[in-house]
């Protein structure tokens, strides 16, 4: 019997960045150690000396060496913790937030690095939450419309400020100074990979799914470029690169520099970077059809496998070997989950549930999850619209909000928070069907994320609901445990991992025994409150009343009237 | 200079009943006593000796003695606080909640006081929120309609279940042996002036507003009350009068033993009974058309005067004489007002706001207040249907729901307040413009009550969202003013009285000196926010989507489903 095999797996997070070791034979996590970025989330002022530079609302930046740090500090420790001999660390993956963008010169290093771009909040890495591209998103959309171009529908309709081009275009705009200094412009899952092997490796992952690159077309052609600002005709071939990689490739090795930072072994092989909620699919046993994978925690992630290609309306988009290599991936989202119970604890709970909740050692989640649990389907009389933080698959609509019928004098909090789960399962419901009526097999949904784990009443709605069984992932770090899958195959069979994320995903990813089954008395009550949630959601959220619009509109026309922008 | 004289007041109201003492050159308070009803509403379980005598939901009753020993308490108690001559007070009026009926001997004998009635929960006292009638009042309404009743179209089309008949055929339904020993049917009001003056009499105001009259056709015909029951045929020449007599009138003098009660001097004038809301309107200065009053406090009746019959949709009815004589009394309801902001205060506020209450030594409601009023109309982003508790004009539905629509992550508890309190000033003006639309003008709002003195913010906006000056009944106990007024009026001009309520009121009713005028910025924004309440108000309550009653329907379903209605 040969000698066990590791592979590590370093998931960047927005706070920190985790690795994880675990054994190539069966996935198990052996350890896992966590590193706190030293600067965070950068959303106030740039940490630079001197005068503060204070940074504009919306804005939400990072700093490129806390990555760095993450590899000089997690992965020795997991080592470390592990017991394990390097040489028997025989592949390293590493997933990301996404679009995390950031400006370096031709040989990698980053802009903010250099002292004299230092204080220039465009040298720095934007993270996926810097909100403040919208007006180039807006052009960016506009444009593509005018000119019919035909990516366009690959992202139901309508791209994100949170993308690439929107903050690329960001930089242009506001600092082209910057834009200029740029050798390259990419994705920060992109850069630490060009850190570790000392070659610039750019992932299909990201290309496809942020930065409107297909495997059959490429990148949109630079006339469209042109037109959205001459400066960027040449964007793809100058800052970007038409080199695409899958996902489940080998980046290169560990330098020898890398090797150091990590106490890995130099030429230890690095996988092509993935995106954190993508690379959940295999970690979750999904690397075929008809399996959705729903990372369920403050947002969902959905995202489901194809053997061809598909038009679905509203969903976020679909990339060839986005996912898995040779399956399309399909992705879909709901902006507002965990984040809505969130705010219903924090701003509408009385004190008496507080009292409670302390008195049984339960938080406030626990106690309205069991007093909710009491309630049959329909019980509450209530009925929401899951869109505290707007619509982001099916109807593509930030200007959405939340709304909740039915209150009557005698509706109690537990109701409320059991009718903003029913909520979101039937906002998850629209977007299994939309997949399921164009062609997109959805038969179960296998979940990962926090929420599996906290809530039991609210997996059992999502099941009757969606009419689906729901599975979870049994792997304590999901992503961590997909990336180290990816290394695992960048090693290669040869060397003690696999030659394809298949086989990896056969050996190294299980589901837990407890699966939520579709129970049919409930299933008839919600297929009658789904009929009502959809007739909302259309008169709502498809034209038939935009009193939504019209209220966030006066919102920022008053407030605007009353606090001058400048005061 | 003649003598000073005085007048009391008499307001029997759900808990308690006040007396109040004023002099009748001014109406200035002198003294005011209240005895709190030693049964308070009965709800639960009679108050009778030996085995309990439990009661079903939605009943409600009260025991006719406490209204006796309120004349016995109250009234001596002002006389005596106020050091005044009994003998210099020259008349008496009551006012009542309604409709509170009971039955009685023909000698005016409650029911409930006879040994062996006294245990059947008939024989008592129904209050006003008595709510088990409610498939006798379905009844009245379906038999109405089927033969084509004209007198329904005066109440909006449709009774309620607190009505006159809906209580009597629900005795004659349940307890037939109780509507038998019925010498009479009669409204508390009649009953206490009938204990004070010997001789029964009935007013005009509960024979309109509850009891069916009019003063051109009288009761519905014998034949539909046949229809509707065949024991029920009789039931005016028999249980009821077909005199009914105009408020404003003398009902008699007081006995006797009523002069022993009371400690006034026998003979003292007595008033035609009225009703507590009805009877604000002269003490709140209104005995002329175009100014509605408004009663604020749970809930909020609306009352407005004309010269002529008007067929207003969805008010609660209108009454020749019924508030004051040669006028047409309109009357229109919201069924929640100071109930949903109590409702939200109870259940939908977290403890922060608790604490900053504490600190500032405000109560929640005035903390709550104070934040909302930082907010500029249109800042919260946030609409509401305030239907927590149905809808009584000009929808009339009690299957109505709240609604809240707007929420989004960043919501607050006192954008929430400030929303339901809009709300019910888009409900106040559906009613006014309902009003003004068919003919009884409404040019500015009168106000009474609880809710007026709390919040001033709640004036402001219903003034800004009506586009009407609200001014402020300066008694501080309106209903009893009035009481006392009509007692003056009972009294006449010779014994130092008046001889007519617009008399007294030009004397003895005054307004605060502080109104709340629309201010035309604010006005603005509400005229386009109204448009989308009425949008929502439409679509919701008038078959654009019927939701809310199946939601409603729904959770009663699954309430029966869950508990057997006999466990």
């Amino acid at each position: 019997m040969s000698k066990r095999k590791y592979a590590i797996g370093v998931d960047f997070g927005t706070e920190s960045g985790r690795a994880v070791l675990v054994d190539v034979a069966n996935g198990r996590e052996l350890a896992t150690a966590v590193y706190n970025y030293s600067h965070g989330v950068i959303d106030e002022a740039l940490p630079v000396e001197g005068k503060p530079v204070r940074l504009e609302p919306d804005w939400a930046l990072q700093d490129p060496l806390d990555y760095v740090r993450t590899f000089k500090r997690a992965v020795p420790a997991v080592v470390r913790q592990a017991g394990v001999d390097p040489a028997d660390v025989i592949g390293l993956g590493i997933d990301f937030t996404a679009c995390t963008m950031l400006p370096v010169l031709a040989d990698g290093t980053p802009l903010c690095e250099l002292p004299d771009l230092r204080r220039n909040p465009h040298a720095w890495v934007k993270l996926w939450k810097h909100h403040a591209a919208q007006p180039e998103a807006d052009r960016i959309n506009a444009t593509a419309r005018a000119m019919g171009e035909p990516w366009l529908d690959r992202y139901g309709g309508k791209i994100s400020s949170e993308w690439f081009f929107s903050k690329a275009l960001q930089i242009l705009d506001e600092a082209p100074e910057i834009y200029n200094a740029a050798g390259r412009l990419l994705e920060a899952a992109d850069w630490v990979v060009w850190q570790l092997t000392g070659q610039e490796t750019r992932n299909s992952c990201t290309a496809g799914y942020k930065a409107l690159w297909s495997k059959r077309d490429g990148f949109p052609a630079d006339a469209y470029f042109a037109a959205l600002d001459p400066r960027l005709e040449q964007v793809i071939d100058t800052k970007l690169s038409r080199t695409i990689v899958p996902i489940g490739d080998r980046a290169g090795g560990l330098t020898a520099q890398a090797a150091r930072w990590t106490g890995l072994k130099p030429g230890t092989p690095v996988a092509v970077a993935n995106v954190d909620a993508h690379v959940c699919v295999p970690a979750a046993t999904v690397t075929g059809t008809g399996r959705m994978v729903a990372i369920m925690g403050t947002s969902i992630c959905h995202m489901v496998l194809g053997a061809e290609e598909k038009l679905v309306p509203g969903i976020c988009g679909y990339v060839e070997d986005g996912i898995i290599p040779g399956l399309f991936g399909f992705e879909a989202g709901q902006s507002g989950v965990g984040d809505i119970f969130a705010w219903f604890v924090d701003n509408a709970v009385p004190p008496a549930y507080h009292a409670a909740a302390r008195k049984r050692k339960l938080d406030l989640h626990q106690l309205l999850e069991a007093e909710a649990a009491q309630l049959a389907p329909g019980e509450s009389g209530l009925l929401a619209l899951d869109w505290w933080n707007g619509n982001r698959s099916v109807l593509v609509d930030v200007d959405l909000s939340g709304l909740l019928v039915g209150a009557t004098l005698a509706t109690r909090a537990p109701e409320i928070y059991r009718a903003l789960i029913e909520a979101t399962a039937f906002g998850t419901r629209v977007i299994v069907e939309a997949f399921d009526s164009h062609g997109v097999a959805v038969n179960e949904i296998i979940t990962c994320g926090g929420l599996p784990e906290k809530n039991k009443l609210l997996m059992q709605i999502y099941a009757d609901v969606t009419g689906r069984e729901l599975k979870v992932s049994a792997a304590p770090q999901t992503p961590a445990l997909g990336s180290a899958m990816f290394g695992a195959v960048a090693a290669g069979r040869a060397a003690g991992g696999y030659d394809s994320i298949l086989d990896a995903a056969q050996k190294m990813a299980r589901l837990k025994k407890q699966t939520f089954k579709p129970q049919p008395k409930a299933q008839k009550v919600y297929d009658q409150l789904y009929q009502d949630y959809l007739g909302l959601h259309d008169y709502f959220g498809r034209g038939g009343n935009d009193v939504m619009k019209r209220l966030k509109h006066l919102k920022s026309e008053v407030y605007i009237a009353k606090e001058p922008l400048n005061a």
